[in-house]
């Protein structure tokens, strides 16, 4: 597989989506990434698995970050890509080879950036977050990481938007007694009980803080509950597991405490928990690739790896092409124009 | 295997237990009681499957049906059966053999009773209801099981328990939108919404009719809940099954109606409802058996196949030695002085 870089973007976005890279199978594409970026003298390359860091070093006062991942979603007869009034369809198209063919053009364009780039490509997104690409760049080779301001070309529908919003979840428990359900009154009724853990749910009011000047949207939700021993007996217990979406002004523990107390009456476990990241827009770097995008930056409500940047003390947003709704979806597909319309406002800041 | 009739009845319930007979293994065990019974020169005996039904046909003014089920919950290291402190412990031992060995004094001793007797030994009690082998004689010989009175051999302690409430399982479903957990506003959350159904429930006043002279105690409880898509998706639908029991005061049809008016806000299906009976006491027949039994009546709470008698338009009661909280237990057992007074309660009243 060749890669033209010098090609034109919506066609070097095709070429990507061509090249089926389901996570764990990014093999052949991050290879032809290696060898179409080995080709420009004023990069230097680091391999780690299949994820590859490609950085200038023209000694800038400044280094910014430009981050993507090369896999995607299992396809679902969305492979090769197609053309049709102006979108580009097929499997990863908007999630996010439009983002990382974006990278690839600038990679090969900017020759003498006016702040020092990063070009980070990493695998394993899409799946459980230990296999990240990310995540192990950054515990195998930190120092391929610096910098003062990231950018993860996800896809936004080209708005800034900035941060991440946090998310927990908490398995809530109710306890009851057991016994024949034609003589309830000798138990007590779990799921009844859960009533109450409801109660608490649809009793809550999402904080919308402003953080860095933008406004986040919490939320708390129950997304499974189950109890229930069998058709005539009076269940002994009743789980209800929470999802909490929480703005960046809480961190991890602060967010575990809220809901700790929330639900001091029953037995709470935290059974994972992954902090936000703020937006960052303060940053001088960050500012100067607001103005040259355009647009009024919004705050990030899922959660994406602008967190893992966050934890390493780098400023993040997210800024791409592809439309974030139609991320995994089989019809998934994005606008040619809009993703050359990228690539020229990020050539205009770089340049 | 040899069943005497004319051994004690303690003795007689101990080598019943021994017959290990779970459900659908009934054959040995029915095969003995067969050859017993028909050592009795009285008994006409009627065969159907593993049921078997031994009639006095005397000319009496009445016929009085005393019913037993042979069958078994699976054996849990209990079988064969053994004594300590006047306690026959083993599988069966409550639930029912004590009340089946009881049946065959009776059949073997009583040789002119004051009622015509039809003595009824039946398979399957255990299990799904289509393969309960009373149900299956209804069907197969309606003429094997008419009569004025009918006792039920289960295990009540020695007290009369008139008739038995129904049973109603229900699955009330709330629908809500699918929508990612990080922006939940854009869907609907159905576990939130089942709060609403878990108020109904938790607000509900079990009825305690008196019906027939007897105070029955209704009850309406979630023995089911499950919701829940992903862990990162706001749920469309959750499930919670109710069962209600009902008195028999209102008829199965009676019970539906109200449960579908009672969360009409929501989609109700109802799964499963089996009608009750009222407790046919004041058939002189019923009446006559209470005075020379004693005690004070009172309402049996749990399904039984009383109900069966009910829709065969047969007033029934419960009454057998064994103690009904052990039924199903690994420490299954009877106390030997309870059937034996049991045994002579009944000879009492029928010689």
């Amino acid at each position: 597989m060749d890669l033209d870089l010098f090609s034109d973007v919506g066609e070097l976005t095709a070429r990507l989506v061509d090249a089926e890279s389901v996570s764990g199978n990014e093999g052949p594409l991050t290879d032809a990434i290696e060898a179409a970026l080995g080709q420009l003298p004023h990069l230097k390359l680091h391999r780690d698995g299949n994820a590859i860091v490609a950085r200038t070093e023209l000694g800038r006062s400044q280094r910014v970050v430009l981050a993507g991942h090369v896999d995607t979603v299992p396809t679902a007869g969305n492979v090769p890509s197609s053309v049709r009034d102006g979108l580009l369809y097929g499997c990863g198209s908007t999630d996010m080879k439009s983002g990382v063919a974006v990278q690839l053009k600038l990679a090969a364009l900017v020759t003498e950036p006016v702040v020092d780039i990063s070009y980070v490509f990493y695998d394993c997104e899409e799946v459980e977050s230990h296999r990240n690409g990310l995540l192990r760049l950054s515990r195998n080779s930190p120092d391929q990481l610096t910098g003062d301001f990231a950018i993860l070309l996800e896809p936004t529908g080209g708005v800034v938007e900035g941060g991440c919003q946090g998310t927990l979840r908490a398995e809530i428990s109710t306890k009851g007694e057991r016994a024949h359900s034609a003589r309830a009154w000798m138990g007590h009724n779990a799921i009844h009980d859960a009533g109450a853990v409801l109660d608490v749910l649809r009793g809550y009011e999402p904080r919308q803080p402003e953080v860095d000047g933008l406004v986040f949207h919490e939320g708390l939700n129950a997304v499974g509950i189950s109890g229930g021993v069998a058709a005539n007996v009076i269940p002994d217990r009743c789980v209800i597991t929470v999802n909490y979406r929480f703005a960046p002004d809480r961190s991890a523990d602060e967010a575990s405490e809220y809901i700790l107390d929330l639900f001091r009456e029953w037995e709470v476990e935290v059974t994972d928990v992954a902090g936000g990241a703020r937006p960052g827009l303060r940053h001088p770097a960050a500012q100067s690739f607001v103005a040259a995008v355009g647009g009024t930056p919004r705050a990030k409500l899922g959660w994406t790896d602008v967190a893992r940047f966050d934890s390493l003390g780098i400023p993040a947003v997210n800024f791409g092409p592809g439309d974030p709704l139609l991320a995994h979806t089989k019809d998934e597909h994005a606008s040619l124009s809009l993703i050359a319309e990228c690539e020229s406002k990020m050539l205009a800041w770089l340049r």
